[in-house]
């Protein structure tokens, strides 16, 4: 591990545990619920996992200039919205998996029923703590607004429905790509958007970090392809090789190993290039993106 | 039908009316999402209904001087979160029902995963009106958490989840109200909240609502237990004495039919009491009130 990465990996645990620590509290909102709900949504909710996308949020409002303080109900959302999603995708309906970071998913231990009503409480929930933790109101509800269509039937719930056909129906290069700014690039994006927000960023830092988002989706999902061919399942916390198994339309299926490699590399420079006209402030982000490159889970 | 049940009824077809045409400009912003998906959105939102929810928005901003123009994106919130729930409630691992509104369900007119996503974009499609159509800011910010919180774990979902369990587990008229205090009276009552809010309303109306709600939402209850013993299935557009047959707990199983048509006549009766202060811009929601007594479907 480089010094750069070595920095980023404690600066990484740090914020993952300030996020995990408010997710925390804010599982403990659903206490209220039935007991095997509010057991679902804590499992899934706060099962270990990288929290990329709040790490985005805090982030991206730091190199706006902004504080954690007021990114974090922001961070919290995104995350939830990822649980759902997730808990979701898994169902057997969909794409039938039966583990997830490293645990049963959440069907599998609780039920498809409970399942279900867990993704949707932690939708709402998502919601929830965006207009009620974001200051000022303004800011508020323009991140429901921009969390709303990124997780909505064009981005990332569209992205899954593509996802669900291709591969069945042949496709190339475009789909896939299309796919995955659907489901995984929007996501993403919006992390960093609503960091920006919480920062009352200008237009110029918000576009930069834009430029730096889509890059990084793209190489974000290549990487995720290729630990799905060379990963190790106990480092990544799912069934992998599935991909293949399926049919599904991949970068290294479509482009090969190396190419994807290649292509992923390029990418994450493509971000960090991004980052340029933020300075000192996205230092962070700039490791960060090397961090997904060499990610093994 | 009496002279007030019969102005009533006019003044429901005008409303119902104006918030379909409004649904169905809000169901094309799911128009750049997958095919498949965009038309079971379509086909849920816009099938035949009561439009109860929504026009307990539009009456209740009425009730307190507001505008409909300015009511109507959360009277479709609402209705987007409602379609929602009927799609995930009817899923073969929850309520497993084939027929809803007088069609088949989303699921099996379009699969499982297609319905479970539905379901997913309508409530993210809500938040998105919300935060976008409804001003200023503060009052859409507002209006995002209250909606979160009554679609969320501890009341909409989490009422579906112990719904999911009762009559399995025994239980009385207690947990029987508590539950429809969740799954269906948190939804009425929010519908009036956001009614309320859009016309910025004091905290004197603002109460008399909430009365009302409370009252409405359990003898709405009541009738919609009744009609599933009592209704007819082609009018009322579902399965009908399948409550019954599962076992579950029902206002008529623990009261009797006489003795539950008698507490919905008093709740409405309550309800209606609740208007007072709120003088003659209320007359139609007084009017709504004996129409869910009256209700066929």
């Amino acid at each position: 591990m480089t010094a750069d990465l070595a920095w980023f990996d404690q600066r990484a645990s740090k914020l993952r545990a300030c996020v995990d620590a408010a997710l925390t509290t804010y599982a403990t909102f659903a206490s209220g619920c039935p007991a095997h709900l509010a057991e679902a949504i804590r499992y899934s909710l706060l099962a270990p996992g990288k929290r990329l996308r709040p790490m985005l949020v805090l982030l991206g409002a730091e190199a706006c200039g902004g504080t954690f303080e007021a990114a974090l109900p922001a961070a919290c959302a995104v995350e939830m919205v990822h649980a759902y999603s997730l808990i979701h995708d898994d169902l057997p309906a969909m794409d039938d998996d039966d583990l997830r970071r490293g645990l049963p998913t959440c069907h599998k231990q609780f039920g498809e029923a409970t399942a279900i009503l867990a993704g949707d409480a932690l939708l709402a929930l998502a919601f929830e703590v965006l207009a009620k933790g974001v200051r000022p109101a303004e800011t508020a509800a323009a991140c429901c607004a921009a969390l709303a269509e990124a997780a909505g039937a064009c981005q990332l719930v569209g992205g899954q429905a593509d996802d669900l056909v291709a591969g069945r129906d042949g496709g190339g290069l475009d789909l896939l790509e299309s796919i995955h700014r659907r489901k995984t690039g929007a996501m993403l994006l919006v992390s960093l958007r609503l960091g920006a927000m919480t920062a009352a960023a200008d237009a110029a830092r918000t576009v930069a970090l834009e430029r730096y988002g889509h890059a990084l989706g793209l190489a974000f999902q290549i990487t995720d392809d290729l630990l799905d061919v060379r990963g190790n399942a106990s480092e990544v916390g799912k069934r992998l090789g599935k991909d293949q198994r399926q049919g599904k339309l991949t970068f290294p299926g479509l482009l090969g190993v190396d190419e994807s490699v290649r292509r992923a590399a390029a990418l994450v420079e493509e971000a960090r290039d991004a980052l340029k006209p933020l300075g000192a402030q996205a230092a962070s982000l700039a490791a960060l993106a090397r961090y997904v490159l060499q990610r093994n889970r």
